[in-house]
């Protein structure tokens, strides 16, 4: 992550799931003197529960966040088991094909079109998100060629550029919960899995992945999961 | 705008706001032998009225037409004419410093950002909009070099590339009511005023554009304009 000693009047856009990775990337932003104004986006998922966790943090650290409602598009995104209770949550290995299923089309442009708005909105010029390398081989606009072609959108979608900063687009999971660590990050207050419910399942692809992440970076694992997860049974990332 | 004889298995997504340009280019699309599925976008615009005519003519052709409702995120656009009615819509030239008040923030990223959402979802690869020449200077989303940007992320955005279609992106809107003329668009059931009340206000920049538009083509205007626009005081486009 960049780091600089002039950045007091920067301002950013963070898109803010309520996750690992973006509340990392909170946490790296605040801590480099940025003004940051966090969007969680509503697009029918069925973790919705993922933008009360990235309430919870943001009221802790005195962050404004807006919550946009697309919701009503869910239709348009065909079957997924993201947006369509009929369609299961994979379970175990965090892999490409096991995977495959949980894509949202183009979720990512939906964010960052929402958070562009919002930043030429706010006359702010950055959006910051938090894609890493470890969602490459399952969704396609967490790559990093696809980040760099939608920043040259950015750059030209308003009289003035606006710079994306992704960070961690090159980062495993494992190396953004190590830094992540050293920032204190609140990473019990986080939520990841896709099923949504009370406790982290700890049996679908997105706990393996969670749980993974940890033990790779060894920082303790404090999630309460429905059902530990099996990590060594599994390929770690 | 290309033409093929072999498009019988072509599909689109048409982002369609209703007004004379992207009904222009339904009639295109639909000669070329396109299967097209229509995309309207409520953003909140003091025009939404705009979609009954984008309703009334996709009735009339059996063509699918869906509303995205992203109206609550209006509130993070800032100030602007068309989502703001405490923002008053400009009077008179249709030029960049007059209409630059009516600017909302990336709106075409995020109308083209459902669209291909919709695309994926309905397993087509191909997104039409309609930006033209005639708004290149008041709109940067609506110049060639943000949509070839955003054009090579929609390449990248799914596991199969989404093409961008803008036909009209190096044509005047006078040009475009040619095109549209020869097609026999019915012109009288657009709509273009960003006022947005019972008849064509004939006075705003955009009752201007269209009117001009008409003038300078040599196709006749039947549409009924609250007060006739006078033109001649006018640059032309």
């Amino acid at each position: 992550m960049r780091t600089t000693t002039s950045s007091v009047n920067r301002k950013a856009i963070l898109i803010y799931s309520g996750g690992m990775d973006s509340t990392t990337l909170l946490y790296s932003l605040i801590s480099e003197g940025y003004l940051v104004k966090a969007l969680g986006v509503d697009y029918g998922q069925r973790h919705l529960k993922e933008l009360d966790s990235a309430r919870t943090v943001c009221e802790a650290q005195g962050i404004e966040f807006q919550i946009a409602n697309l919701s009503s598009i869910r239709a348009l995104f065909g079957q997924n088991a993201l947006t369509n209770t009929s369609v299961e949550v994979p379970e175990e290995a965090y892999d490409a094909e096991n995977m495959k299923v949980t894509v949202v089309p183009n979720r990512n442009m939906l964010m960052l079109a929402v958070a562009i708005s919002w930043a030429i909105g706010s006359e702010f010029r950055t959006v910051a998100y938090a894609a890493h390398a470890g969602d490459r081989a399952v969704y396609p606009d967490c790559r990093n060629e696809f980040v760099e072609a939608l920043g040259r959108a950015a750059e030209l979608c308003d009289f003035k550029p606006i710079e994306i900063l992704s960070p961690f687009i090159r980062m495993s999971k494992a190396e953004i919960v190590s830094i992540g660590s050293k920032l204190r990050v609140p990473f019990h207050l986080t939520w990841s899995c896709y099923k949504g419910e009370a406790l982290h399942c700890g049996t679908c692809g997105t706990c393996h992945q969670r749980a993974e992440a940890f033990l790779i970076s060894g920082v303790p694992d404090h999630t309460h999961y429905a059902t530990p997860p099996k990590i060594e049974q599994h390929r770690r990332l």
